[in-house]
């Protein structure tokens, strides 16, 4: 297994110091799923009333313990929810056996957090196609649900981690009505693979107090606008997971409230931004915005077409404002274009307008914003009002390191 | 620019000797479009009543001798037709200068060849953006018309080629009714690079007769099942163009002739295998089939799933029997699919059965036959017939040195 051990060169300077959520509790343990000498479960338990919310991965061979939370989510938590998450096997593609060791985790959670096992909700993370020892976790049940504490969100980032370089925390506090609501979240995700597939896993967690079917609608809102609009290398994982869990425990009633909606994306976005920061040997953080689309999906469609391109993102790796590839990128997405109407911006360079290179185009300075870590194309369609922003990184020889050099 | 000068490991032994077609004729010249002490530019001029069909890119940023060649393909040669192709720059992305050039070339074509400007066919290969200093091809053009040969067809292959590693040629006889009819064709792409945007370019020449109506409905059929199934990168090109020219100089009518037409398929499909063992940085040829889809459509988009995926292509390069990663790029490819029926085969070695490892799995073989050439991943959905086969190369550090690392 490959051990990549140099901390992304785009990580944030330190884990951020996340508020405490009032209705949740964490512990986690050094089960030896796989790894060895690290926490690799973490448990969340919630208060009664707690309304969960989620979005999964779209993929036809998604794994067990998506399909099981699939098949939970929408119902209440008028007796309590936990959360039971292990890195190091992803219980992916093992056939019957995957749902028998979903049934055993979720039984033995159920059992030691008291709460119903229909709501229980679990996720595995890690090498695909090996049975998930699921003894060696629920060995652990009943020590983990007995060191529950309010304070062990930082534990749980670094629990869910693969072979990422950084754990991944964001939070807030947002004033409503003269009362405080808090957010805090967690993420796992595209920092690779050393054993197998990216997949990312997301868990937020607020005390607001909102209906299930309201913060489910406001969930899949935001998620289309944050985590749908990143990418590292275009493949999707099988077991991709985000989990918005509010306890309602400030008993601040947030029911269409916009500051905590705003609040909550700005949440999702800034994990989404950190998991896009550890993309397999990124060295740049790409900021896309296709704006003149014909529509909001045409623009989503270009501005994906350029942020997959592995010619755009290797362009992007050898500092090279070659905007050539943008205008090959967009004329292979299938959405509406006309060259002769495209402009093209690096930075805050205008480099090609009206189908050909800018008069007064200064490559040099092109160049010079290349060189930054932090960048940004724009594209203007001409065609009409669609717009759309994604973000994503440079494809570098640290991504065949990991993916082709290293056997995992 | 680069200059990438090894041979793709996967090149064939020699260029093959090809027959010569009766009615065509070529010429190379080095005009010094971008490149120095090579030829740049190829004219084939083709006799009267000459059958021309044509495939181009789908882009929607196409350049403008694509645009000309679509717009002139479906008429009748009656006076003769002639094919003009430069490397070094791709007229793309250039705006009205471009349509220009184009139209200053095919004007001193025709008038060099004493053809109709209708039936004069251009394509241009290289960087992108750049003005096409037409003048440079003009100037030789009387030159070329004078030094025209039945042989010259070895030549064109090289003049056509950007960063191409080995010129790449395919030809056949076949036997109609006790008459012979000969084929010969040519391809450029995959290799480049260093300029700028991938681009394939083919011209295949028969002395077969045919309708061109027939022609046509036969090349776009061989089409689909060669060119269009093949993948590099997953980045499609502005510049793109498949001719067939049949000049009927044999006498042979070919109409409704199943031997003419698997000649030809097999023609076609040479040329494609060969771009894709151009790739960049390529050390592995691999063959994709996909069948127990519910379409044939279905099928291919399996087979591009996993032909894209860069977590396939680098395990491939890492020579890693990682079958997770096929379950993962058939899971996200948006075709139907379901994770229990999956069968999933590396050469002879059937790794998974019924969503699950193969009992019996020899982890050892498998990665046996990850360690040779060329290469066959063998999917079988389960759901119903349909079946579809696609080639690929590996993604290797050699792409990200060609893409990145070298300043185009």
């Amino acid at each position: 297994m490959a051990t990549i051990s140099s901390v992304s060169p785009l990580a944030p300077d330190a884990f951020p110091d996340l508020p405490v959520i009032e209705g949740v509790t964490f512990s986690t343990v050094a089960a030896g799923v796989r790894y060895q000498g690290r926490t690799d479960v973490m448990l969340a338990k919630l208060i009664p009333g707690t309304a969960l919310a989620g979005v999964f991965t779209t993929s036809a061979t998604r794994s067990a313990p998506v399909l099981d939370c699939q098949d939970k989510l929408g119902r209440a938590s008028e007796d309590g929810a936990a959360i039971l998450v292990n890195s190091g096997n992803s219980n992916a593609f093992t056939g019957k056996g995957g749902v028998s060791a979903v049934e055993e985790i979720t039984a033995a959670t159920a059992a030691a957090c008291d709460v119903p096992q229909s709501r229980v909700f679990t996720a595995s993370t890690g090498v695909i196609g090996e049975p998930l020892p699921f003894e060696k976790i629920t060995a652990h049940l009943t020590a983990l649900a007995s060191q529950l504490d309010t304070s062990g969100i930082a534990a749980a980032a670094r629990a869910i981690m693969t072979t990422d370089t950084f754990p991944k925390g964001a939070g807030t506090e947002v004033k409503i009505a003269g009362q405080t609501v808090k957010i805090a979240g967690i993420a796992k995700g595209s920092g690779m693979i050393a054993p197998d597939m990216a997949t990312m896993l997301v868990y937020i967690f607020t005390d607001a107090k909102l209906p299930q079917a309201e913060l489910q609608a406001m969930v899949s809102g935001h998620n289309a606008q944050t985590f749908n609009c990143i990418t590292v290398d275009s493949d999707t994982s099988t077991s991709d997971t985000l989990i918005v869990a509010a306890t309602g425990a400030s008993g601040v009633d947030v029911s269409g409230d916009l500051a905590f909606s705003d609040a909550l994306h700005g949440v999702m976005l800034d994990l989404a931004h950190q998991v896009v920061r550890d993309g397999e040997g990124a060295t740049k953080f790409v900021e896309i915005t296709v704006t003149g689309a014909a529509s909001d999906r045409d623009a989503k469609t270009h501005a994906m077409s350029i942020a997959n391109s592995p010619l755009v993102k290797t362009a992007i790796a050898g500092e090279d404002p070659n905007w050539g590839r943008v205008v090959m990128a967009i004329g292979k997405s299938g959405a509406a274009a006309d060259r002769d109407r495209l402009s093209i911006r690096f930075g805050d360079v205008v480099v090609a307008e009206n189908g050909w290179v800018s008069e007064g185009y200064d490559e040099a300075k092109a160049a010079g914003h290349m060189k930054g870590e932090e960048l940004f194309i724009g594209v203007d369609i001409g065609l009409g009002e669609g717009r759309s922003t994604v973000w994503t990184c440079d494809l570098t020889h640290g991504y065949i390191d990991i993916n082709a050099d290293y056997r995992s």
